[in-house]
């Protein structure tokens, strides 16, 4: 946020002079006055879509004519049994999940699911594959050596992450009960652009795609386990999405806590317990706005346009600006870059926020500059980075 | 809600003539046209306070100047880290809260914490007590099961959990690690009015206030463990709030999922990963909410006060209205009663409904009628229900 970074003197002037303030007021588009706008490229929770918020705010006192908030009421009412099934039949119909797939509404974040898909698909004494390609990674391995036995069969440690090993250079274990990656990850920005296949019949592929979830389409059929915080592309944090294969259910350790037991889940249409009903109805805003875009593909057309924009600028840099990513991987949604002139980089992402471009800074561990720019980031606060960061290379020759 | 048992045609009568839609349009208190207004009598989500409603509705768009929603700020930036600091700080003051105790703000209802109080309190060799005293205690008991030896030394099942037990007349097993309460059941309507003390000295006290947690004043230091679901009294679902004694942190199960381990929560003050945002903003704005109606002193008499109009009215009504709990532990938040003619009921519930007095169906599990009245009920809507059994109970001699 801008004001995690500015003066208060600075900060009342962006927030009074900036388009967002205005258009939070009026909902003037940002792009149209999109020098003054505030742009958050924070990595999550991120920026939602306008017309979401303004819906949101516009239900919240009184929800579509009943007298009540969404909040107070029943998880098993009329209102909200309308709502969580409209969400997951619009985000079926986003990413074509066929009734294979059983599609839960949960809590705890992609953290909760570390532990869940051990406890669901191994027993202790069953190995499982993962594939560590960063932070997040590293985080689902350390998790899962509690509950099964993970083999890591290929790490990008050794060249700081930057890049994702070819698949058949990879030997699998041959009872591994699944192979685990992570779609995107958000610190180091790799990301899978194809999915490996598990070696044997008895596994499947288990993504954690928290951070490029709905970012584009994905051939579910692929998958036995996909699961994802809302709070990057569909929505606000409080809620985790997990999109299992129906075959998968019942086969929880018994030290499994009900609540990370994915069939006690799925029996119950992820009302096992009472639900995040508030974020779960703003995902369903946010799955109609994006079917309301073109669905994925569109949404994919978009985020390769932003990315581009952002990686071509950095190329053309001259080595001003470095992403140390192998290109192949260069994830479309965390853009992390180092600036040749390290001593620059505290003032570049000053410099940025006053100009309302906020949370620039790189994650702690690696330092540097991040851009995340998921779904609802428009193309214009892109553009608006990429002409700073032209001026900025200018002034510091 | 109103819409579950109304035909559409009622239902738009209903809401174009309540005060409840009047209120939410201009604000209009809801006592002042009573005989017109929409109460949520539901066992959770429950209604919420008029002024935190309004106050979310104004700031949800443009959260206090800065541009952008809450829902899209980063969890570790300075806005929410002021919302979550102010939410700890206000709901300390409300239970004086010392030091010596963490209050975390977690996922997954109070059913996670069924299996995070065991994973952390006990190894699997160890026991712990439970008192059983309605559906609630029971599903805390079964999921205990999994991870330690819980002994159950009194349940109220032979008597249909009408009453509690009185503490010296049950044995603790002498090395139990725990004592486990659950302070209200919303079921069978029962309230511990006073709480036991476990009998050795390295035992603590564990309640599940989920349903009754900032409707009375509680001594805290009596406690090791009291955790609640927010959605009744204090916020919407979506979050869980953990009150833990910091001397009993540290000693978690290797097998405890990492979410569940309330010292890497305490660590890192609830943000071990991603919280649930939104949701610890609205507890927080309804801290603020009952600190402004004078603390849970006065919120204990409000509450008082309202059963108390229903208990005398069901117990004036020469068993018309039969109430099964044992007067003594008449719980205030959930007053569960049947029909002496049962086969009235149904009518009863309905013709409530029209009246704009929803949600009275009572559990499945135990059916006859349930009036939920949390915090938030005014006393106008527990006045207009007595109004009308007294009038129902005329119109059927």
């Amino acid at each position: 946020m801008a004001t995690a970074t500015l003066s208060s003197t600075s900060l009342t002037y962006l927030h009074f002079h900036s388009t967002s303030f205005w258009r939070r007021r009026f909902s003037i588009s940002c792009a149209a006055y999109s020098d003054r706008c505030i742009y958050n490229f924070a990595a999550g929770p991120a920026t939602l879509p306008e017309s979401v918020l303004l819906k949101a705010q516009s239900e919240l006192y009184n929800y579509r004519g009943s007298g009540m908030s969404i909040m107070e009421m029943s998880h098993r009412g009329k209102e909200f049994d309308a709502v969580i099934k409209k969400a997951e039949s619009d985000l079926r119909s986003l990413l074509s999940i066929s009734d294979d797939f059983a599609v839960l509404f949960l809590q705890g974040g992609a953290t909760t699911q570390f532990s869940a898909v051990p406890l669901n698909l191994c027993m202790p004494e069953d190995s499982a594959d993962y594939i560590v390609t960063g932070s997040w990674s590293v985080r689902a391995l350390k998790e899962a050596q509690k509950f099964c036995k993970p083999n890591v069969i290929w790490s990008g440690k050794s060249e700081k992450y930057t890049r994702i090993c070819s698949f058949d250079e990879i030997p699998q274990t041959l009872d591994a009960k699944y192979l685990h990656i992570c779609g995107n990850e958000t610190v180091q920005g790799v990301e899978f652009k194809d999915y490996p296949n598990p070696m044997n019949k008895s596994s499947v592929l288990v993504a954690d795609m928290s951070s490029n979830f709905c970012s584009k389409p994905v051939d579910i059929s692929k998958f036995g386990v996909i699961y994802a915080g809302a709070q990057k592309n569909v929505g606000p944090s409080g809620v985790t999405i997990v999109i299992i294969r129906r075959a998968l259910l019942g086969h929880a350790q018994p030290i499994a806590p009900v609540m990370l037991d994915y069939k006690a889940q799925a029996d119950t249409d992820s009302l096992y317990n009472t639900p995040p009903c508030f974020a779960i109805y703003i995902c369903s805003l946010v799955f109609e706005y994006l079917l309301h875009q073109g669905g994925l593909v569109a949404m994919a057309k978009k985020n390769e346009k932003k990315a581009g924009v952002l990686y071509d600028a950095i190329d053309a840099s001259g080595e001003f600006y470095v992403s140390h990513v192998e290109k192949s991987v260069r994830s479309l949604m965390n853009v992390p870059f180092t600036l040749q002139k390290s001593e620059l980089e505290k003032k570049f992402i000053e410099e940025a926020a006053k100009e309302g471009m906020v949370q620039l800074k790189g994650h702690l561990s690696v330092g540097g500059v991040r851009a995340s720019i998921y779904n609802a980031m428009p193309l214009a606060g892109v553009e608006k980075l990429v002409a700073f960061m032209k001026d900025f290379q200018a002034r510091h020759p």
